[in-house]
């Protein structure tokens, strides 16, 4: 049978395993990492399959780069910034405080040269990275009481993960490292303060608003934090070109995806919240120019003495000020009117 | 060779033409259909390949809908509001004016009901869509002379297509239909006043700035217009299912590619339009009320006479006021700090 090693060559089986940081409740953001290997498997008439493991099957949520890394499964399905006590420079694939929104991350990634250099980054963890979901501009989380000032900062003890927490303790917050199942106990008995998980949909199942009748926005932390993809670098060499392209394309379907879910879902979530009595508050302008100083002073102290994070971040922020400069004008105008400037009936 | 037919039926060899409505230059809008073609011949192994025409090569730009309805070719990349002359409903494929920005368009299309809702509209006229392509918020185009007031708006000869000229016309816009490439002269020679196109990037290589100083947005007609693609129904059938899931992949990742693309190089064109003396101009909060209520007239009319535009306008605009809802908090927050807020040094 001759044309039996063509058939091997062009569609050969391919059996991968998945390790997602999420908990399958989180249908949106763990749904990202399925959503990436039902395409993968439908593209390629089911040759290529890829099982998505949820956090905790395989390995713990915040060890999906490690397991990735030493070859204990093929692929993950992340945060980059749950890595940043790696090193810092992690946070630029995902999102840092005062950074970019989802669409700008986009830009940065695909098409300002920002993949590339996180590859780059990334290929001495011996993994590559894909973008793979979005969930937009984050909440800054539940309050047991308001926050006004910059001073009534001081002694917050506030569930705040990776960069964001050594922004604010440079503010006198105390932040606290809590797995996602705990903080609602916490948060109750008022072992802490404050807690930030994601925004409305995903909040609503953890059921904070009845303990913590405060929503404050924006998550200035994440502003648009991108989910991704990590492959450990010699699997990923071994799969056939055509399959890496189908790999790849499924990858920016999960991201495009996520972001549309989460948007889809978020507006039903916040109402029913708001009806059961949650009570939306900005961060005030004076919180946020004291944050965003901070998180200023952290890149330099940072930038200083780590020559990886210097390299991204310079490249970073002088993209981010040029989506700036034009986001200002049309998308800004174009929004700001049809969220604050429609006259009412 | 008992193997031969499973080749055959696994991988067989598919070629399809596409037909663009751009032409080659706007490397943008016309390179979305390059990169959903390639990507499929990539992740077909060169099985399934798609030839990509430029509007005018096959059939003139607008007609690619049809094309693909009556099978000239397989497949077209085009804006569904191109076609509002035979049916207004197509406007809600791409763009309304004061409807969505990119992201709350992309999550009405996937997530919220409207791609699902298109395309049992689109059923009559044989072809389906498939979202792939997003400019964001477009500019308001070129003016020869400053426009304040609603009143400045009367007789102004404003080159500006398909629904928003409709709107337009109820402020005594008169409202021009021209092809790009006889904008320029038209606007050199003052045959017309003012022009719209797409934004910086696009507007720059035809020149607009040297012939009409003063640079308006937001194009509210353009929030986050959808680019589309259109598939003759009978040869969709056709396909193979995973060459189906291939194709479909690559429609959203084109999409998503187009949309960081026009974000990655929008700010360096906006520059350089500045720096050779364009000035930019928001239309005034009188201008756009008055436009925003036109808008609203305009699809109450049409509602009142067709079925089709009813039901989806009211599916459109009840989804639009829930993304309104929750855009308003944390993005809006976000956005507007990074955009407007961030101290200066």
């Amino acid at each position: 049978t001759i044309a039996a090693p063509a058939i091997a060559q062009s569609m050969p089986e391919v059996k991968w395993r998945l390790a997602s940081s999420f908990p399958k409740s989180l249908d949106t953001i763990y749904g990202g990492g399925e959503v990436m290997a039902k395409r993968v498997a439908e593209a390629t008439d089911g040759k290529f399959q890829i099982r998505v493991f949820a956090g905790g099957e395989i390995v713990p949520g915040l060890q999906v780069l490690d397991a990735v890394q030493n070859g204990t499964v093929e692929c993950g399905h992340t945060v980059s910034y749950y890595y940043v006590g790696k090193d810092p420079t992690f946070g630029f694939d995902a999102s840092m405080p005062f950074g970019m929104n989802a669409r700008q991350q986009n830009a940065w990634l695909y098409h300002g040269g920002g993949l590339q250099l996180m590859r780059e980054f990334a290929k001495s963890y011996n993994i590559t990275l894909f973008p793979g979901g979005n969930t937009g501009t984050q909440m800054g989380g539940w309050f047991r009481k308001e926050i006004k000032t910059v001073e009534d900062m001081k002694g917050l003890k506030y569930r705040i993960g990776g960069y964001a927490g050594k922004v604010m303790s440079k503010l006198g917050v105390v932040p606290q490292q809590i797995a996602g199942g705990d903080i609602y106990p916490a948060l109750e008995k008022g072992t802490i303060d404050a807690a930030e998980w994601v925004g409305p949909y995903d909040d609503e199942k953890l059921g904070f608003n009845k303990v913590a009748p405060f929503y404050y926005y924006p998550g200035w932390w994440e502003g648009g934090p991108n989910v991704s993809f990590m492959v450990n670098l010699n699997e990923w060499a071994k799969l056939p070109k055509h399959y890496q392209a189908v790999f790849e394309s499924a990858c920016v379907e999960a991201n495009t995806d996520m972001q549309a879910k989460y948007d889809a879902f978020n507006p039903a979530a916040l109402k029913r919240l708001i009806a059961a009595g949650t009570q939306l508050r900005p961060f005030s302008k004076d919180i946020m120019v004291a944050c965003y100083n901070a998180a200023q002073e952290t890149y330099a102290e940072e930038a200083a003495k780590n020559p990886a994070f210097k390299k991204v971040w310079e490249h970073w922020k002088a993209f981010q000020a040029d989506q700036l400069a034009w986001f200002r004008v049309a998308e800004s105008g174009f929004d700001n009117f049809m969220q604050h400037g429609i006259p009412k009936k």
